[in-house]
């Protein structure tokens, strides 16, 4: 139920209160409109500094915050959403930091007017030329989300980058930060988007909701990809995994697959490796062969004293190899089975 | 079926012909003796040494190649166990690499002696007091691996490690070198193993098939672990998933929970990230927050170029943020949702 106010502007700029946008209830699946209200509320005295809201951007994680799944605290029916906004100050109790007439970034709400903690918001450092829009998109936190995965996957030039939910401004931003970095970008997205899409400079893109997803995917990653930016992991990341370079990198950086599920997916929740900024690396022992030597230099002094030990299950002749086998595949052996072929028939 | 033969190790010693035990039909679930045969193979000539094979290693990844899912070729039917062992050479073409007398080690195969090719097999350079079984155990591949699986993990003293498959040779070898680097080190094995594990000097042990499992597991970790050494995958990663530290580490090793199965399991197949050697990296952009001079660095010439571009879909008023949430998360945007709050009543 959305309340409309005439002439509130004014009232703003006056009064002791503030018209905002609070939760009415907690969306079930697809938020919907009925779920918000717009209420008048009092500005309260407590912060640092009163705000006055000029933009707000639509973030994708406000549905996680709203599912009380977010690494921010849960938003309760009643409180006001605390979307990522711009505003300029109007009263300040910090004034050498945030003076009166400066502006400030952060989770200011989706309100006209509040008071805010300095440790919420951060003053801007924008060149005067960015218009406010850029500063909440492409140059802003969204922005810096590419920027930072990117570097974090260490893209190099002549690598394949895969990005997901690719219409999104984190998925548009890293496709394009990865063309200038001389990198051969895929992009997936609905198919309805498509269209839209191919002034962006990627060189490849797919529909995620085409029933050929999957093959198409592999006909255009032949050989895979060395850098995959995941923003809605689910069945794409799981298609995604199918087609890793050697050494690949993949970015978890959202999970919008699911942000509209109260059911948790099957299969390890990688949301869980987003939120622990967690990292998981597969091993080949293969690769390490050659460094045999330094692994002696450390085992062998433990095994000589006694702190190294693995216990041996030793079966006699070639012929128990399938039995030995067998047992250990049925979970039954502790340490190490071995079986000793010479001179025991 | 189990052929036995008397005497073979004198007819070894002087024919043309080997006793081998070959795959007699692809297992379905948990291997049976049965699937394999001991047969008498011609020796054949292809190869650069024949070795006389002393001591085979049972491992588990052998279950995977069986199901012709492992980085190694698939074993057909017919075909000699590819199995890991040390050996002595018998005759040698190389006999500067590999002199007559000489030790190595490798896939040789379940079998009394075979000809092998010199990139398929390691000369040793054991020091001599080492028993050849703990050249195959905690000194040999599965001790290597630990280790490097550690290093790769970046282990420092006083962190947590977590360890599934504990009793096995490399979820021994871990956990002993943990605690030789001062890390805290909790085991997961079955309940059956617990009792002989006590004596490893593990911090806490679990027991994966307890029905409390999962609520053990997080009094084991009351702030959770920095590294997890996974040996096995399936549930018992997806449990450790929910207690990853902030920055923490999996190793993902082995998929032991899926090697006896034929159904691929639910959610993100991560036996695809141990092959390619991948990583999976959390990215939160929160951490980033103090790189933004550098970002804006990058990303400003090629915004000002025209480089870098992204859709703006702007509301006026602050009424309109629901519906423009709404449409977000009904994957209606394409680019940047912005709301201007300020002059738009």
């Amino acid at each position: 139920m959305i309340v409309r106010y005439a002439n509130h502007t004014s009232l703003a700029a006056v009064s002791d209160s503030s018209l905002a946008i609070v939760l009415r209830r907690s969306p079930r699946g697809l938020p919907e409109e009925s779920d918000f209200a717009m209420v008048e509320q009092p500005l309260g005295e407590a912060g640092d500094v009163l705000v006055a809201v000029e933009w707000l951007a639509m973030d994708p994680y406000l549905r996680v915050q709203l599912a009380g799944r977010h690494l921010a605290p849960p938003i309760k029916e009643g409180e006001v959403i605390p979307g990522q906004g711009v505003g300029r100050v109007v009263a300040s109790r910090l004034p050498e930091r945030f003076p009166v007439g400066s502006w400030v970034v952060g989770a200011l709400g989706w309100r006209e007017r509040g008071w805010l903690f300095a440790d919420a918001i951060l003053p801007f450092r924008f060149p005067e030329e960015v218009p406010l829009p850029a500063r909440l998109g492409a140059l802003g936190m969204p922005g810096l989300t590419a920027w930072a995965g990117l570097n974090k996957a260490g893209l190099r030039a002549g690598e394949v980058l895969l990005i997901s939910a690719a219409s999104g401004t984190v998925g548009l931003v890293a496709a394009q930060l990865g063309k200038a970095r001389g990198a051969w970008v895929v992009g997936i997205s609905s198919a309805a988007k498509l269209e839209a899409l191919s002034a962006f400079g990627f060189d490849a893109l797919l529909a995620r909701d085409h029933p050929d997803f999957r093959i198409r995917l592999g006909e255009a990653l032949p050989s895979g990809f060395d850098v995959y930016f995941d923003n809605v992991g689910g069945s794409v990341l799981d298609a995604a995994l199918d087609h890793l370079r050697r050494g690949a990198r993949v970015i978890l950086c959202g999970m919008i697959a699911q942000y509209n599920s109260d059911e948790r997916p099957a299969g390890p929740n990688l949301g869980r490796v987003i939120a622990a900024r967690a990292s998981l690396h597969g091993l080949v022992v293969y690769d390490h062969l050659g460094e045999h030597e330094a692994f002696l230099a450390e085992v062998l002094p433990l095994w000589r004293s006694g702190q190294l030990r693995v216990p041996e299950q030793i079966h006699r002749g070639l012929e128990q190899a399938p039995r030995a086998f067998c047992a250990l595949m049925r979970g039954e052996v502790l340490g190490r089975a071995l079986v000793e072929v010479a001179g025991h028939a």
